[in-house]
């Protein structure tokens, strides 16, 4: 990130940082550990990328945005409250490099390996629902009316809790059918939710903050960042499917083929068991669930991807949403935010990590 | 039941889960399983207590219990979201007769049983979660002013996350020491904000609804109120702890000596480990952790507890909580629903069932 943005959004990641830090609630909580343990994820990494698209919608929409910090770093919090049951429900050891929440708060008991776990998992449990109380008491700081507030808090019921758990669970039962019983609209309907609805609402709810009233979140401008923010949640999570399978580890950070390993719906696999001959889609299916993959096993399957068609279909879908997100962005007033948010469009979609 | 209390608690628990059933809020949820299993709780019983304290006390201080009910309902919402995660964190089984939630959404998937649990148990987290967010959106749903509203909120995270979940998250804590290990200070500071605090709330909250305005928060009835829940809940409390002893099973419902099987730390076990001689705490010790328990192990137990004074001690705790509820209530208006409180707190702490 060298462009114009990335001192942007580093120096109001850096005051988000500082309301993280300078809240009381989570010191309030005991044992003192479980307080610790719901401000490590913040701590530990993590672009802020929501808060900081908030707080440019804001600033576009003409509002002060250093009385809105503590509704931005609520969007933080909230995002990460569903990071820590997300680790617990896909068993995950590691976040950004550091024990995962449960893994963590399993060493605070001495007892057996089995019961610890246990008890970091049911600990992590607590967190992440302490964590949702921190997110809307950091809304209720910010400097904006009552009634700003109660419709920040609304809405992100609305998308935090119907829309993005909606597609969490979604996610989570896709996991246990196969990848050729899920239809390209079902996946989209399940990423609209589980990564476009928090996006959409850090855009669009900026703007609301902006302006000052309630009444702001339904102006075109609104809905216009609303947009913004679910294509390039859209276009972003097809990059990483993409990277999966034809990113570097190095740059990717995750082992390529682990989407394949876990026999994950995605874009490419869907559109190529669709299209693909019989024999071929049995060869493809052949790669599906395997404990490690080979560069030469990597080989043969972005071949068949690409021999599908499903590389140029996927690459398509991802320049059309990344289209969309920049013609939203066009209604939006010419500012410094607004080339920001398009920066860090093109900054993201065209990401190799 | 039988007194006049119950008929007016009859009345507006009937009033609070037409609420609760015609909430939109768990429909829009997906799977629909899911928004289903949100709905399980409160539709398989309860007494609503919390929500029926808070209106009466909204009553007393001149409300229109009407306008209110979402209010109330928000109220059992939560308290019910905190027993769907209670109960994976228990791995209990049934709750009121009924499968718990993680047992009744592990039927959702067809797998081995031993990944129908991951599931059901993945899946209940979530619906916690989702629980979460419908309890403030019914406090946004009650005909009351946005400042009221926003203190609602507001309080509800102090004494519903901060007091209630850390409560929670200290009794899981000490599930893992030994009751010698923990202070009768400990304990009380545990249930106080395990049961105390949501009662607390429950009836503290409802004079502020009732006035009308947030400042009636802090006025001398409110916290009078808040006092008697707190009473009332550590009173209710330590009769459970009785029941488990002395209680008979055909009306306690579970099993008696359940608490000694756990060696949960109760204000009967800690006073006799403190007070008995040691060959007599060698041989209470002796009961703990067992699998089950014969007549003559429980009487044996009994007589030890008598013994060492711990039940006269424990009863009187009772009365004196007793008595500190039922003065706190003489500081509210006299009227019909001041006596309703009294009657209730009356029964539940002389209940046997």
């Amino acid at each position: 990130m060298k462009n114009d943005f990335s001192a942007s959004l580093k120096i109001l990641a850096g005051e988000i940082d500082k309301v993280i830090a300078g809240s009381t609630f989570p010191r309030q909580v005991k044992p003192a550990y479980l307080g610790r343990a719901m401000t490590s994820y913040p701590a530990n990494g993590g672009k802020r990328l929501r808060p900081v698209i908030m707080l440019w919608s804001a600033a576009l929409a003409g509002g002060e945005v250093k009385k809105l910090l503590p509704a931005a770093a609520a969007l933080e919090i909230f995002h990460n409250w569903t990071l820590v049951h997300d680790d617990i429900i896909d068993d995950d050891d590691t976040r950004r490099g550091k024990p995962t929440a449960h893994i963590q708060l399993a060493g605070e008991v001495k007892t057996s390996p089995e019961r610890q776990k246990k008890f970091g998992s049911d600990m992590a449990i607590l967190a992440g629902d302490l964590m949702q109380g921190w997110a809307f008491e950091l809304i209720d700081q910010s400097d904006t009316s009552a009634e700003v507030k109660l419709k920040l808090a609304e809405e992100l019921r609305h998308f935090g809790y119907i829309r993005l758990v909606s597609g969490e669970a979604v996610d989570v039962a896709m996991s246990y059918d196969s990848a050729e019983n899920i239809t390209e609209a079902e996946l989209f309907a399940m990423q609209s939710g589980k990564t476009g609805a928090l996006l959409h609402y850090a855009a669009r709810a900026g703007w609301m903050m902006g302006r000052g009233y309630a009444a702001a979140w339904d102006e075109p401008e609104a809905a216009a960042l609303g947009e913004f923010g679910e294509y390039l949640a859209l276009a972003f999570q097809m990059r990483d499917d993409y990277l999966g399978i034809f990113g570097k580890f190095e740059e990717f950070g995750k082992p390529i083929g682990s989407d394949l390993a876990e026999g994950k719906a995605t874009v490419l696999l869907i559109h190529a068991l669709k299209n693909l001959p019989e024999a071929e889609k049995e060869l493809l299916k052949s790669y599906l669930y395997r404990a490690s993959y080979t560069a030469t096993d990597l080989e043969q399957v972005r071949k068949i991807f690409t021999g599908a068609g499903s590389v140029k279909y996927l690459l398509d879908l991802i320049a059309d949403k990344t289209t969309k997100a920049q013609k939203a962005l066009a209604q939006l007033p010419d500012a410094a935010e607004r080339s920001y948010l398009s920066e860090l469009a093109n900054y993201l979609i065209n990401r190799e990590k």
